[in-house]
């Protein structure tokens, strides 16, 4: 991984680059700011020519280490309008980083818009027209590009929001096993993806060799250590039975869950769209269901799953807590089925369900439709594939639905949609929605798992957590792990300093890493900065500071002065 | 003029508060400026409880001035999200005066949106529900509006859009004469007062006495020597004769008539939608047509007309050349009856005519329909007055429209659509609308008047020239004079000093006149800032520094930091 590609998507040229010393030191999210602050006019038109798009490797995203391979993607966000890293879990990335690519970077942009794929093996990288993929759907595309390029292929796509430009569009990978297709969904980078003219991009690694490890036998060590470490861990043992929706019950309890356009913290369903209710379903419908899969090969984790209807036909697959919380108790919508239709069909349509369900659940409180009308609900996201104006509109993100429908209570910070952890009953995450380079993200700091350490309802500490938090998030989004390492990190901070020696040879303290983190997030916060993406401008939306949630009748409460401290800290000691 | 009013839209209540000395210097759009600055939270919700709604007297709005009482209206813009105040003539400001009102304050906002009027008389202020008025088109609701409140109530009210807080929402006033209708049209300001829940504000001066004059003696010698030098000037007799389109031959020469979505500066039948085509129809078709009518009573510019179709019956009144521009050339129509139909489809609506012009241009650029489409555009028009989803994104204004279809050529600077003056061939026009608080708006200072002494293609002086335009903006929309006065002020810049000593008793030296220009833009520039609304963040769009504009073939070439010197050139001399 010593070398990136520079696409012109205007030229149709790819060229390869070796990086220098210092840029062989950027990886993942870290590359992504680096990049995005050097060479793209913070200013400019996230849709325009002189945004650039970029597929970047973490450091240890070539190594045989548990998750290692998740993809970063980035540029500036049609959302937000800063910079945006969103991180995919899928074989591509493992893919690319096999075939020795550290990054690839989209420039300039093509006058018209037909469908192009870049495809890349170890002999050729080359740029062509397939206009038979136009606006094609997400699973159509992966269907056409499996059968001519194999089953071995890594492949990405966008689906016809991304070929639209449509501001919430995401970018989809195809995961491990099962038919599992994965979203880097937040922040509209599918859009930007579909302004460069790329409807695909498709990783051929069967001739590429494993990537070389400076010291191979110190690798298989760390490896092992840190698998064993997570294997422990009882997080571990809930995710791969659950999924990421083991969660919604505790969500449910805290009073966070997003219902009814975020106006209660508690769905009086929530037990029919929890996680144990949706692992019994898998169990018991059998079929095609499936539990407990990993997304990268290799992952220990293993949180992925195949969700089936009544017959064992698959609808989705995976289905995860916060595509349920918002698709479904934020549009009082308490039928998983129809919860996973729905998530299905933003899959389809390659959009975010976060920012798709959060524009619903506006349109509903608008009037559009009714809240827990969930075949109005599918019919609109169909409309986002089919590209009418209201699905256009849906899919432009949850501000603009909020402006076209001129509504009050929009649920979002920096242009982009809160997630599924109402900031009102737990306050850290509401630091980091504010404060956070990425607007509203709860992969960029979430609180949740401090709830137990700290009072989610006071604001005691939440300003010292979330930095922490999101220091860990840019630390992990840079190396090209998953978020959900964390724990063996916290236990033992030492095995990143091992494991980046037995890549590359260096000698990185801990401290080291941090600064890695921490120069992230300054990178980012200078490009948003000059892009006019700052807190001052954009705060937690006016409702959650007026209008109690219940049940805990609580209303966001930390000051943005305070919020804005975050940054000044003293530094942070030995500890992950 | 030493009070205002405050109207608490929540509560429905209405209090009225004497000015200090301080305050009592502030009118029009320094009045607006200084209250946002003061009372409104920069980063608030535009449409939401934390805006002001202003209606804000000129410091001359009471007097015997030609053009006085013009009206200005002010708030944080839905549309730039900065501070934003729109001058409108009309009968509305000049009875808000003759009541002795400086302002009237919206603050707050109701929870639901039942339509409220207020009626201001010289015995009563009372806030009070007309449900019947609930979606009316402009034309419907003045006509119930005089039907209740008789032929002399001075009336103010707003469309579907601002009901539906579409952010492109104008404010409407009724003119003297002829049934004329003039929009506050920039900024968005009438889905703010929707958002206020206040469709109509009806004043009833019947009782009121004409304002107490310092110096009346004084007062009527300016007044006279004021329009005598008005009617003495060629650019009045022009304006009387054939309005505002008169200069639309003259921008066609110069290349900068928008055309086809801003893809040229020429357009091939700019002699059918003329100054001199509308003049000659007005008079040969007669009727209802008129032409040389005061918007204002007392004016003697008189530039106001009404447009009548072959049997003489009225379709717009006025119709006016940015309108003309951006409803006709832009989208590609020659039609003049096609034209006014068009334009008071968007007084209806209650919508600026430019933002909707400049909307649907991106929009057929984009195949929602093709360009020349006189009747589908209609359509689109008629769409925002009912809501559809489609009509709703033109309504929420062209940088909206240009997201939603994921268009790359929007022609808008902070987040407003230029007006009918394309940058790219007259680039002292550019400068006004990157660095003018008020973004995109050709009435904040207009180089077109320049465009004989400077080379308009040139890049020279071109700065210098706005600052002293914008200043002038400034200084006419404070005193509540119509920016057409301003020869008489080049002329004889004494004349403000008596003025204002006629007025008031006060000894303002034309520096001081000056002090308040610079210091209205300054607080504007403030709350702008903190509002995260700055020329860093939203320059020129990209198009108009790739495409050269035919038949000039030129792109707006000033640089960013060049323009920014625009705030530390020294001070200006003694000249208007």
């Amino acid at each position: 991984m010593n070398k990136w590609l520079r696409v012109n998507t205007r030229g149709g040229t790819v060229h390869v680059e070796r990086c220098s010393d210092q840029e062989l030191r950027w990886g993942g999210r870290n590359l992504i700011a680096k990049l995005l602050l050097r060479e793209v006019p913070p200013a400019c038109d996230p849709i325009g020519r002189y945004n650039k798009l970029i597929l970047s490797e973490g450091l240890l995203g070539d190594t045989i280490l548990a998750t290692a391979g998740r993809l970063s993607i980035g540029g500036k966000s049609p959302l937000t309008g800063g910079t945006k890293e969103s991180s995919v879990g899928g074989e591509a990335g493992r893919k690319m980083a096999r075939l020795g690519i550290k990054a690839v970077i989209f420039e300039d942009a093509p006058a018209d818009f037909t469908p192009r794929v870049l495809f890349i093996s170890k002999k050729e990288c080359r740029l062509f027209d397939m206009p038979d993929l136009e606006r094609l759907v997400v699973s159509e595309t992966f269907g056409k590009l499996r059968e001519r390029f194999g089953d071995e292929a890594g492949l990405m796509c966008i689906g016809p929001a991304g070929e639209m430009r449509l501001s919430a569009a995401a970018v989809a990978v195809q995961g491990e096993g099962g038919g599992q297709v994965r979203l880097a969904g937040r922040g509209g980078l599918g859009a930007v993806l579909g302004a460069k003219g790329i409807k695909a991009v498709v990783f051929d690694d069967r001739e590429a060799k494993p990537a070389e490890v400076y010291d191979p036998k110190k690798m298989r060590e760390v490896s092992r250590d840190f698998s064993r470490i997570l294997l422990k861990d009882p997080k571990t043992e809930n995710r791969h039975k659950f999924g990421t929706p083991a969660v919604l019950s505790l969500c449910n309890e805290l009073g966070i869950l997003p219902t009814r356009n975020f106006s209660s913290g508690r769905f009086e369903r929530a037990d029919d769209i929890s996680g144990e209710t949706i692992a019994n379903l898998i169990v018991t419908r059998g079929g095609e269901a499936r539990r407990g899969l990993p997304c990268i090969r290799g992952c220990v984790i293993r949180c992925a799953n195949v969700f089936a209807d009544a017959h064992g036909r698959k609808t989705v697959a995976s289905i995860q807590y916060e595509n349920i919380a918002l698709l479904g108790a934020n549009l009082n919508i308490g039928q998983i089925d129809d919860v996973a239709e729905l998530n299905h069909l933003c899959n389809e349509a390659g959009i975010d369900a976060i920012e798709a369900g959060a524009s619903i659940g506006v349109a509903m409180e608008a009037g559009v439709l009714a809240f827990g009308d969930a075949e109005g609900a599918k019919d609109l996201l169909r409309q986002v594939s089919q590209g009418t104006p209201l699905g256009k509109i849906i899919g432009s993100g949850v501000c603009i639905t909020g402006k076209v429908f001129g509504a009050r209570r929009v649920p979002a910070v920096k242009g982009q949609a809160i997630p599924a952890y109402d900031p009102r009953a737990l306050k850290g995450i509401g630091v980091t929605y504010v404060t956070s380079p990425m607007g509203a993200d709860h992969t960029a700091g979430n609180a949740l798992e401090t709830a137990g350490a700290l009072d989610p309802l006071g604001t005691h500490g939440q300003v010292e957590a979330s930095r922490r938090l999101q220091l860990r998030g840019a630390i992990l989004d840079s190396l090209g792990l998953c978020l959900f390492v964390r724990p063996a990190f916290v236990k033992d901070p030492s095995l990143f300093g091992r494991m980046l020696h037995a890549r590359y040879g260096w000698d990185w303290s801990f401290k080291d890493i941090q600064n890695m983190g921490k120069e992230c997030l300054e990178d980012e916060r200078k490009f948003n900065q000059m892009a006019g993406v700052s807190e001052d401008f954009f705060e937690i939306p006016e409702f959650m500071r007026d209008e109690p949630l219940p049940p805990r009748n609580t209303v966001f409460d930390l000051s943005l002065s305070e919020m804005k401290k975050i940054w000044d800290l003293p530094p942070l000691e030995d500890q992950f």
